[in-house]
């Protein structure tokens, strides 16, 4: 037998890759395009392809040319990296057993049926026993995959490579001694003015600021398209294909416009990934929370500053005069920044959004560590809400049942959202003190510098750093949450006047 | 080793199903939405799907399970007759070499770029040599798949299965010896009304009138849905998702209207396909004939009609009152049903149309028996053209280089639209002796009794019957060109007044 070659890697890679791609884009056509009656034969269509994709990348053949490439010299730094993260996900997928797949796998779709029927009532006893299989199989999990110092640590890395609970704990931490009592501060001041984001905004004319916003942002609509969804989300088919999506609603005009620079944000790191290494680890994203830093830097830190504005304000004045004619900058800005406590995380502020995130991570981690059980769930929920935000939650819905994650058997999913926004300050603090005059440019609606950078330092790397390496490499030190609370401070002190 | 069962045969045949129609997910897709930088990732990924889906048809385990099946005597007849067209699908695929595969793919992708160079420079010389390849190739083929009477049979039989060359060759006897003459009468005369036609028409009123049409069809909105593309085409993911494109052109409303109703005739027969056999042969339409059969039908057979325009004339009126209120219903039934000889097939009228297959057909026997060579082909189609159609061609382009067919290695296709019109009128004819006042419902907007007569003795069957064996089952005789001919002249006389 002839010795394995790179190439035999990456065609296997990238038939892989492209079944996986054809998922995405049935993925997509559902939100998007699919007839009422089409869904029972897409459903079938796509875990066809799923089987597919799994048959090719466990094959043992496979695994033994990535053993043997991993142990050969011949490859170059990036070929390595490619090899040996690729050999990774291959060893963890050996672990998993037949058997144990088909029991997950039954357990979660019996899960997600049940929260599907509990939202319905309105009822977390529907889902409580359901819910707490999906624990113990997600338990089992972390055990078969393994881990060196917190069960939680195998789950965490499936969303956040190399990730350890211990460092989020840490970062959590300060969450709760220094946001919390900031948050308390912004609470006794007078409320922002914000009434003229609930006014009517008519559909066609949101779409067409959406459109103008994700062209100045640098998105390639040669390389993507934006369409309508229920709810938002960001697509690739290629670096060269990467869709958005959108909503329009009346009534809220900050849904669109906050959902088109997110999802945009999103999409330029996935258009910005290197089109050679397609199908291939350094092609890919590093991890959620890197991904996350992208859409949350565009979202929050450009897309919900002043000089951001200045630039757009007028237009957006002028499309909808009616609404936005008496209202001077300076208050569109506070409005538009308005921060308080709520109910739901997908609602939430940039500041309590972590507090979201806090609750679900902690309730996580005992669950894993089996010093918390699902019993009284929606209690210990509602306990934390008032502790953490001050709030009474009035039933399940708006409380346990809200998030969709773990009945989709994800658990280690949620503080990836909270990494993406300290990594998001972190990074834009960098590029600030990188291009001189960063903010007048933003300032005079010219975000290529910005692209450029984020291009140059993030992009480009695909998954050749990981998270932590590769933000050192940026911006010269691990994941610091003071650069996260300095941004709050200077922020919010100046919005509410402390 | 178990014995195979028809589980086994029908998951196997339901997987590659799955995969082809996640490709016509993909193909869709490329036409309706692509952005253009994504050309050549879909292209690659589409290709990958086309190897998975024929690896999984060719495996030799697979064709263990069709033969012993096919031998087997616990099936019912509808069983039966599955596993039978599927093996003769196996063995027919079984015939081609990796070699000739190869070889083949290769003739055929360099005879496509040759005739897209060759239609930039307009100039068929630029086409003569890969054309020639790809006829030797077609020839080769004919050989390798084996016939009894002529080549041309072994290739036919692909579009149209169980047809025989000796049976078109008849046919297109009548076409020539019949429709000839009467076209020349018809020319003889003055011209219908029809400026009408070309004024302007404006897109969004074009569009709401085409969903209208579709509607009024019976078109199911909630298994498919119509989009714009550069060529109208319908595709099917399942008869639950059909999908319908049209186009619109300001400057000729009857591009897109008649491209609805035929592309609706295409989807209401795919839609009426039975659910429960999807993926296998009974859950597929007979042949490109017939499937022609129902697009014609509907498009000219009903929507041609003086009833059809009796019960929507006036609402198109009432969209375009600029251009038609002074057209009175009977002079709009005159020009759209405008009858010349014309250049190009895809523009031509329901009469001249098979003049252009004729020629067509006649080019292709000649090609394969090897009495006709592409050296002069030009100067040879040019003559049928001055012959048949009276008219003198220009250039290459209206001329010789005007179809994408043979580029793409189909050969043996053409007839099949001809077959589509000659059926769709013996159809129709006993659809009008089944329902009694069949007319006077159309008449009055309503189709609903033709659909379930369609759906009854045509779409519910699948590939029961040979298109030969439907007809004779439906009509009571074999297809029968006097039926089209009578047609013809009964509805032309009135319209030119002969």
């Amino acid at each position: 037998m002839q010795k394995p070659t790179y190439e035999d890697y990456k065609r296997t890679m990238r038939k892989i890759t492209d079944v996986n791609n054809a998922m995405a884009v049935l993925g997509w056509d559902k939100e998007v395009n699919l007839p009422s009656k089409g869904a029972m034969h897409r459903t079938q269509q796509v875990s066809t392809l799923a089987g597919i994709a799994h048959e090719l990348f466990a094959d043992e053949k496979f695994g033994d040319v990535l053993k043997f490439l991993n142990e050969n010299n011949g490859l170059d730094d990036r070929q390595r990296r490619n090899v040996s993260l690729t050999l990774k996900d291959y060893n963890r997928n050996k672990k998993y057993s037949t058997e144990f797949v088909m029991k997950s796998s039954k357990v979660i779709s019996e899960g997600y049926a049940a929260w599907l029927k509990a939202r319905e009532a309105n009822d977390f006893g529907l889902y409580r026993e359901p819910l707490g299989k999906i624990v113990a199989i997600k338990r089992e999990e972390s055990e078969i995959l393994g881990y060196k110092d917190h069960p939680y640590d195998a789950l965490l890395d499936i969303y956040e490579p190399e990730a350890k609970t211990a460092d989020i704990v840490t970062l959590f931490k300060d969450v709760r001694d220094k946001l919390v009592d900031f948050a308390k501060r912004i609470k006794a001041q007078p409320q922002v003015p914000h009434e003229f984001l609930g006014k009517f905004y008519a559909h066609q004319k949101q779409w067409d600021f959406g459109i103008d916003i994700l062209k100045n942002m640098g998105y390639d609509f040669e390389a993507g398209r934006q369409d309508l969804s229920p709810h938002p989300f960001t697509t690739n088919f290629s670096p060269q294909d990467v869709r958005v999506t959108t909503r329009v609603d009346e009534r809220d005009f900050g849904n669109m416009t906050w959902s088109c620079i997110h999802e945009g944000g999103h999409a330029l790191y996935e258009q910005g990934l290197p089109v050679d290494e397609y199908g291939l680890p350094l092609g890919s994203s590093v991890s959620l929370g890197i991904h996350e830093s992208q859409s949350r830097l565009w979202e929050n830190n450009v897309g919900r500053s002043l000089p951001y504005w200045k630039a757009h304000y007028n237009k957006l004045q002028n499309a909808f005069p009616e609404n936005l004619q008496g209202v001077p900058l300076e208050d569109f800005y506070k409005g538009i920044n308005k921060v308080a406590p709520n109910l739901k995380r997908t609602e939430a502020d940039e500041l309590h959004y972590h507090f979201h995130v806090l609750i679900r991570f902690e309730i996580e981690k005992e669950l894993l560590e089996g010093t918390l059980q699902v019993d009284d769930l929606d209690k210990y929920w509602n306990k934390k809400y008032k502790e953490y935000l001050g709030v009474d939650v009035p039933n399940d819905n708006q409380g346990i049942l809200q998030d969709i994650h773990w009945a989709h058997g994800s658990i280690g999913y949620f503080p990836t959202y909270s990494l993406g926004s300290f990594y998001a300050v972190q990074f834009y603090n960098q590029a600030k003190s990188d291009i001189p005059g960063l903010e007048e440019q933003i300032q005079q609606g010219d975000n290529a510098q910005l692209l450029t950078w984020l291009r140059e330092n993030i992009h480009r790397h695909g998954r050749y750093y990981s998270a932590e390496d590769l933000c050192q490499k940026v911006t010269g030190e691990k994941l610091n949450f003071d650069h996260f609370m300095k941004y709050a401070e200077e922020k919010y002190s100046f919005i509410y006047g402390l």
